[in-house]
C-alpha cells in the first residue's frame, strides 16, 4: 500500500532523535532498478530550503537512485551552512548505498531557521540504510510525519494482461507516501511526497506525467494560501514490472495516486472541522475556474463562516468579485452558488433559504459556483478556519 | 473634529430602527456650498452593493450635495430590487433637501444579501434631515458604526494666513469620519468614509487628490485580504473658506486625514491583540515594496504567530518568497528582517536571537523587510490572527 508496493524498491524509517518525542524521523526510499528514472516537482516559493536547492538540481538529469528524508527540521533559511549540511548528507547516504551523491535526493521538513543536528542525522542514515527492505514502506511513511495524525499512503494498480498491447503485458502500479496536515503547525514546512512505480518509462515521460498529475491534485489543495519553502514531490521509476506504459496511462495512474494523497492531507488537516471543496463551473477557461476557486478557498471570512456552520454565500460572491475580469470574465449578476446541493444564491441574489443547508451535521462542504460564462471547470479543496487553526499556528515551540 | 468642522457643512445621525440595538443607524452629510464639488473612491470588487453602483455613477460628474448613509444593512447582492431601494432612497432624501437625486450619494453597511427595511429607512431620512446641523458631525460618525467600538473622526487644519499666496489667505481644513473595525464582523460590508473640506478646489483636483490620498492610506490597511462589496470614500468640497488650495496641498491634507482614520481602523480591529506594520525598504519600486508587504500582511501563518507573540521571521521570508520575481526583483539570500528593532534575520538566515524580541508586552509590531534591491519603500498595516477573529467571523447572526 505504499512506496514499496511496486516492484524494485526498498524503504525504511527509523528514529534518529530529531523529534523530541522519540518517534521515527528519518526515512529512505531506494530504487533497485533496473531503471533509475526520476522526476521532481518543487515549491515555487523563491525562498527555498537547502534540500530543495539540492534535489531540484540533482533530479534535473532525470536520474536518481534514492530519496533520503527527515522530519524534525526543515533546513530552510539556514544559509550556506544549511546547504553544506544537505550536501554532506547526500554524500554520506550515497557512500552507504554505493551510488553517486548526485543521484541521491534529500527532503527535509520541520522548523524553519534551525540547523539540523548532523551527528544524529548521519547516524540515522546509517541505521535506515541497514533497515531498508521491501517491506519498509510503512516505516518510511511514518517517519516523515510531523503534525499528521495518520500516514498518507496509496497504491494504484494497473493490470494490462488482457490488453493486446505490443509494449508488454502484466501488472504495474504506483505507490506513494505523503506527509502534510493541510493546516500547518508552527514553522513546519509543509508537504513531502514520494511516488514509486515499476512501470517502464523514460525520464521525459515521467516528468511530464508527474507535472500533469500534481497540477490537478496537490496544486489544488489550498489549506491557508501559505506556500512552503520545502514542498517536494518525487517520482522514482524502477521499470521492474517490465511493462511499458504510455504517458497518458502513467499520468492517469499518478493523478489517481496524488488525488488520494491530496485528499488525505485535507482530511487530516489539523484543527479543521470541515473539508471544503470549491468547484467553479461554466468558466471561460480552466485557469479562470481555478482563480475563482482560489479566491474563495483563501477567504478567511468564508472559511470562518463555514466553521460557524454558516453557508455564507455573500462571502463567496464577495471573494469571487476580487478576481480580475482579465483573468475570469463573468457577469456578477449571473452567478449561482450552490452549497451542499442547495442553490442559496441565484443570479447574484438571494436563492433558496439558507436554513435548508445544514452544515453542522456534515464534515464535507461542497460549494459550486456557476459563472454562466463558458464550459470549463475546476475544483480546489481547503478547510475551515477554526480556533484550533489559530491555536496550532500561534503556539510557539522554541 | 469631524465632517462638520470645515465651513459649509451640516450633518446628523439618528436611530431609525435598522439596528436591533436601538443605536443610531442613519446619517446625513450636506454640503451647503457655495461649491458642490465631490469625488469618490469605491471598492474594486466586481461584486458591488447597490449604493456603490448608484454613488459611483452619481459622483462621476464631480458634483454632489449630500451623502446619506445607513448601517444595519449593506444592500449588497440584493438584485434589481436592491438597486430600486437605493434609487428610491436617493430621490426621497433629495426631495427633502430640495436638490437633485443625482447629487445625492448613498452608502450602506451591514449584512450582505438582505433587503433594507424601506419604511424605517425613509422615516429615518425624514428625521435626519430635520436633525442635521452644523454641530451634527459626531452624531453622524456614531450612526455609521457597526462593530466599531469608537467612532473614527479627524480634523486637519491648515492656516495659510502668513503665506504670500496670491490665491487667498486664511484657514481651511479637512474633516472626516469613517467606520470599519479592521477585522470584519459577520457579513458586514466594511469601510465607509466621508471627508469634507471648505477649500476652494475644482472637481478634477479633488478627484486626483482623493485618489492619491487613499492609495497610500486606506489601500494599505489589509485586515484579512478580504475586499468588501461596499467600501466607499467620499470627499465633498464646499469652498466656504474662500481659500484656493493647490492639488499638492489638498493631497497632503487628505493624506493626513485618511492616514489618521485608517490607523484608527487598525487600532479598533475586533479581536486583534496586535497592530502590525509591515514596511519593505530598498525595493526596486514602490509597487514591488507594496507587493512584498501584502504577501506578509495576508499570511495567516505569520499573523497567527504574532498572536502567539512569536517573531517568526521564517514565515516572513516564506511569504515574501511567494511574490513573483517579475513583480519584485530581489535575492532571497540578501533579505534582512527586523522586528521591533531587532534584526532577527540577516542575509536570509538566522540573525539576532529571537528571544530579544518581546512581543507580549507590545500592542504594536513593526516588521521591516530590507530587500537590498533598490531604494523604494512602502508600509501596509494589518492585525494579528486571533481566536476572537475566528469567533467574530464564525458566529452566525441570522
Amino acid at each position: 500500500m505504499t512506496v514499496t508496493a511496486p516492484l524494485g524498491f526498498r524503504a525504511g524509517g527509523v528514529a534518529a532523535g530529531l523529534k523530541s518525542t522519540g518517534a521515527k524521523d528519518v526515512a529512505l526510499v531506494v530504487n533497485e532498478g533496473p531503471l533509475d528514472v526520476a522526476a521532481g516537482v518543487f515549491t515555487s516559493n523563491r525562498v527555498v530550503a537547502a534540500p530543495v536547492v539540492w534535489s531540484r538540481q540533482a533530479v534535473s538529469d532525470g536520474v536518481a537512485r534514492a530519496v533520503f528524508l527527515n522530519s524534525g527540521g526543515a533546513n530552510a533559511c539556514t544559509g550556506p551552512e544549511g546547504f553544506a549540511d544537505t550536501h554532506r548528507t547526500a554524500e554520506h547516504v550515497a557512500d552507504l548505498l554505493g551510488i553517486s551523491a548526485g543521484d541521491t535526493l534529500i527532503c527535509s521538513t520541520g522548523l524553519i531557521g534551525v540547523r539540523l543536528p548532523m551527528d544524529a542525522l548521519l547516524a540515522g542514515a546509517d541505521a535506515v540504510v541497514g533497515a531498508a527492505s521491501g517491506e519498509g514502506g510503512s516505516d518510511a511513511a511514518h517517519a516523515i510525519m510531523t503534525t499528521d495524525t495518520v500516514p498518507k499512503i496509496t497504491h494504484v494498480v494497473r493490470d494490462v494482461t488482457s490488453d493486446a498491447s505490443p509494449d508488454g503485458t502484466g501488472e504495474w502500479s504506483v505507490g506513494g507516501m505523503a506527509k502534510g496536515a493541510g493546516m500547518l503547525a508552527p514553522g513546519l514546512a509543509t508537504m513531502l511526497c514520494v511516488l514509486t512505480t515499476d512501470a517502464v518509462v523514460d525520464a521525459a515521460t515521467a516528468d511530464a506525467a508527474l507535472r500533469a498529475a500534481t497540477r490537478t491534485t496537490f496544486d489544488r489543495v489550498d489549506s491557508d494560501g501559505c506556500m512552503s519553502t520545502n514542498d517536494t514531490v518525487i517520482l522514482l521509476a524502477s521499470g521492474a514490472s517490465g511493462v511499458e506504459v504510455s504517458g497518458d496511462d502513467l499520468t492517469q495512474a499518478l493523478t489517481e495516486a496524488c488525488g488520494e494523497l491530496a485528499r488525505g492531507l485535507v482530511a487530516d488537516a489539523e484543527g479543521a472541522s470541515h473539508d471544503i471543496s470549491v468547484t467553479t463551473v461554466n468558466a471561460t477557461t480552466e485557469d479562470a475556474a481555478v482563480a475563482v476557486c482560489r479566491s474563495v478557498t483563501r477567504s478567511n471570512l468564508f472559511k470562518a463562516a463555514v466553521f460557524g456552520n454558516d453557508p455564507n454565500w455573500g462571502r463567496v460572491l464577495s471573494a469571487a468579485g476580487t478576481v480580475p475580469e482579465s483573468v475570469a470574465p463573468f457577469d456578477a449578476d449571473e452567478i449561482d452558488v450552490t452549497i451542499n446541493g442547495v442553490q442559496i444564491c441565484r443570479a447574484g441574489g438571494v436563492g433558496e433559504p439558507r436554513e435548508l443547508v445544514d452544515l453542522a451535521s456534515e464534515r464535507e462542504v461542497h460549494v459550486e459556483i456557476d459563472l454562466h460564462a463558458g464550459d470549463a471547470r475546476a475544483t480546489v479543496w481547503t478547510n475551515d478556519l477554526t480556533h484550533d487553526y489559530v491555536h496550532e499556528n500561534s503556539a510557539y515551540s522554541s
